[in-house]
């Protein structure tokens, strides 16, 4: 049994003592131990293939910041390379896909990738179970399909994604049997991660943004709440669709435990549109930039807005590489010592 | 007199036949006419200096597009060159600044621009006002302060422009210093814009959307206010604050005319906090990749939904450079002929 497990009370809306606290990007970026360890990897897609590594820098922020979940250390383009379309990082750039998905054909080609095709994930996954030992629950993840389809398509990280968004506009129908073949592939691959010990998942929708409304509820949150029916009776599911401020109230329809916020959302109004869901989130990643005092301050501000009830204190979004270490940690204390 | 006024009685909420229509990013991008004159000058910056150039692809869109408004061709980034910050413009990557602002002593040598230090926009203004010989209106325009701050502090652009706001929340005065220094500059280049023969202004806050909300009002909205001040008195001034969803009714709040909208935002939702400002947008840039059925059908929805009277016909950003001419060219015909 989890000795701390108010992250997975936090998320079925039950009792706690205090909000539970997690980072996105924790594992990775700031920690120098996570360099070192990411030294012993020829390449990040190596890295990420290596469970031994990924489940030693999974548990790096739990044992270093003190935060009451760890998440798994992988990255949402498993699942594209799963069903055959291989990615690349490039230092200081971000993804590259050397062939992208344009036509019927492409679409073809591609598999329903099975959780056994992600072999390496499920190892890290028992890895770091076993090496956490209880202390904390453990997050799986991935992409919502619509940010996987906008990479297959446009082949790279994008301002705009015009090239993904061309195709949705363009060609409607091949688009669903894509955002369809992803969605399958991701449900297997959710549900080997419970399989293997994930206590929670999250839905990272990175690119919602960039849609409109009315596309964002055909090519993206459709697709999501599928996810979110085959997964949610296993595990409690987090929604976090960047940018989709429009989306609260939608998502929350959907059978989704928590919605996690960016820091544009106002605390209040997310409450009042999102029924009895939990939210996650939604410090600005810049806060941890600022003087101790402002953090303070402001971290004390978000809880009372939030409340200590249905809420999960993260970010708004990932880790930045050059915060400070000392101020992440002090943001992680600041919420475990607040005074409810 | 202007024989085509539609935008300004639009802009100032008298009736109209019709909708006025124009393009953000009109002047350029998607004209091979623009590129023909965009290969007299060596550089980016030398064409924005060049005002016979300026005025030439400023008209360009007026004649083959059809638009209801001239937008002179130019770049936000003059107002921190005229106070001594050059940027260079580099191909396929976009802006630069070799020398960025990190320090008060940083601040205290820059200059408040004149309009006399940005005499190539006057004259491009001036010839394009002479030119265009009344047809349709003549819009200048700005870059809010924020965002100006935001490209003269991280010295390019930028996914999160941390190191801008990382300079927001470490040094909060010196950062109103700046932003006062640049709203100062921003006043005077705007009057010497209408005494050039500006018939309306628009500030575009292109990077608004990275801020949480307290922090825009704090460190963006106030600025635009006070150039509001200054310049409502003289024309009509229209405020676009990119991804600043939550802003809409503060906007209203200024002596703004009217409120450009991007594509994430629904234009009943805009119309019920706008109280009775003219709004501006808002269709995503990527519709007009898609089939000639489909952008009539999406521009009628639109234009029904925000109706007649109060409403300025544009996208919700600017053209994307590979867009088919002969179909933004349908998009701005649609709205000319839609039938009230």
């Amino acid at each position: 049994m989890l000795k701390n497990d108010l992250l997975l009370r936090a998320a079925k809306g039950q009792e706690v003592e205090r909000a539970p606290v997690w980072l996105m990007r924790q594992a990775g970026r700031i920690l120098p131990e996570y360099r070192a360890t990411r030294a012993k990897a020829k390449n990040f897609v190596e890295f990420v293939k290596t469970p031994e590594l990924a489940a030693e820098v999974t548990i790096q922020p739990v044992d270093i910041l003190g935060v009451d979940a760890a998440i798994i250390f992988s990255d949402i383009l498993v699942i594209p390379e799963a069903m055959g379309l291989p990615y690349e990082m490039i230092e200081a750039k971000g993804p590259r896909f050397p062939e992208t998905i344009q036509t019927q054909a492409d679409i073809n080609k591609l598999k329903i990738a099975e959780a056994s095709d992600l072999d390496y994930v499920m190892k890290a996954l028992q890895l770091t179970k076993k090496n956490l030992d209880n202390r904390v629950p453990l997050i799986g993840f991935c992409g919502a399909p619509w940010t996987l389809f906008a990479y297959m398509i446009e082949g790279s990280g994008s301002k705009t994604f015009s090239k993904a968004k061309q195709f949705l506009y363009t060609h409607p129908d091949l688009s669903h049997q894509l955002l369809e073949k992803i969605t399958q592939s991701s449900i297997n691959y959710l549900k080997g991660q419970v399989a293997s010990g994930a206590d929670l998942l999250q839905i990272f929708d990175s690119w919602a943004g960039v849609l409109s409304e009315k596309m964002y509820y055909e090519f993206s949150l459709s697709y999501i709440s599928k996810i979110c029916d085959a997964l949610s009776p296993l595990v409690p599911v987090t929604v976090f669709a960047k940018d989709a401020h429009y989306a609260v109230k939608k998502i929350s329809e959907t059978s989704c435990h928590s919605i996690g916020l960016d820091w544009t959302i106002d605390p209040l109004k997310a409450r009042k549109e999102a029924g009895n869901k939990t939210l996650q989130g939604n410090a600005d990643p810049c806060l941890l930039y600022a003087s101790e005092k402002a953090i303070i301050e402001e971290t004390h501000n978000m809880l009372r807005s939030f409340g200590k009830d249905k809420y999960i204190c993260n970010l708004g979004h990932g880790l930045y590489p050059d915060l400070d270490k000392e101020k992440v940690k002090l943001f992680v204390d600041v919420v475990k010592e607040f005074k409810w």
